[in-house]
């Protein structure tokens, strides 16, 4: 049943995306037990636009 | 006041969100009680490469 | 997989919280479809000094 | 650390997120401490099909 | 009816979130438009071990 | 930047929740890139009781 919710930055590739929840997955059930199986990740991508740190747009620190 | 969140794969037609938001609205008011007024439901459409189960994408689980 | 996420103001019941499970997992797949046993609800209860509304914290605004 | 997380209709310009951004950051190290370096702001945009108020979708109640 | 989420340290006074609530509120009204009657501000605060940064427990980085 | 977000069952240790952190930034940018300084983890820990599956509180489901 656990709940794992990644945002992070828009670009990363479906592979990338694949390797992340196959080892997100397999981090949770090592470090806190239960089954593979119950695991949910969901995965947000946030574009630069909408997030900011330091009071500061990242797409204005760092712009492509 | 209440917050109701949804996170569901993509591909619901706004009749079926529209349907969504009554019954959620209604289902929590029978039973948590409140008025309808005040319940805020807010729904994300998740795509099946951005949710993986059981370390495995949905895309890859379930290719469309 | 849908994940259905509640907040609401502290203080109901268990017996509120198995009919809100219940119903709200019912109006879902009522509404959009796939079943029951896949539905995830995650129930939040947040005091009315940690909840805000129109600027005013809501334990200044109802207080008990 | 803190994290900051917006919901809200679709439809503000870049300069008002970056208006948002820098003055939720200011408005959280005023009032709670710490230093603007450590706040996230996460902005998700919601289209009026997608958030409900009082059981009708936000698209039935306010058409464009 | 935009929503605000906080999630930061525990131990903010009532007087801390009361300032936090407002300050927001009007930061987003002024920054976004709306009306601060339909904001709503959610905070959460968590324990300093239930939070990592840089793959550690923030309550092992800064010890009370 | 990212953020990863766990909800699961109450009842981890602080030596669960040090090596959880430790290995999902560890997954995290092992998968998908970055600095493990710049992920965050945030925990939340969820009372059986307040977590339905099937339409049924996971309390009724699987009682201490």
């Amino acid at each position: 049943m656990p709940i794992i919710r990644v945002e992070m930055f828009k670009g990363r590739s479906v592979e990338q995306k694949r390797a992340l929840v196959r080892d997100l997955t397999d981090a949770f059930v090592g470090a806190a037990g239960g089954t593979p199986d119950s695991v949910q990740v969901v995965i947000t991508d946030v574009e630069k636009s909408d997030w900011g740190t330091g009071g500061e747009l990242n797409s204005d620190r760092f712009p492509d």
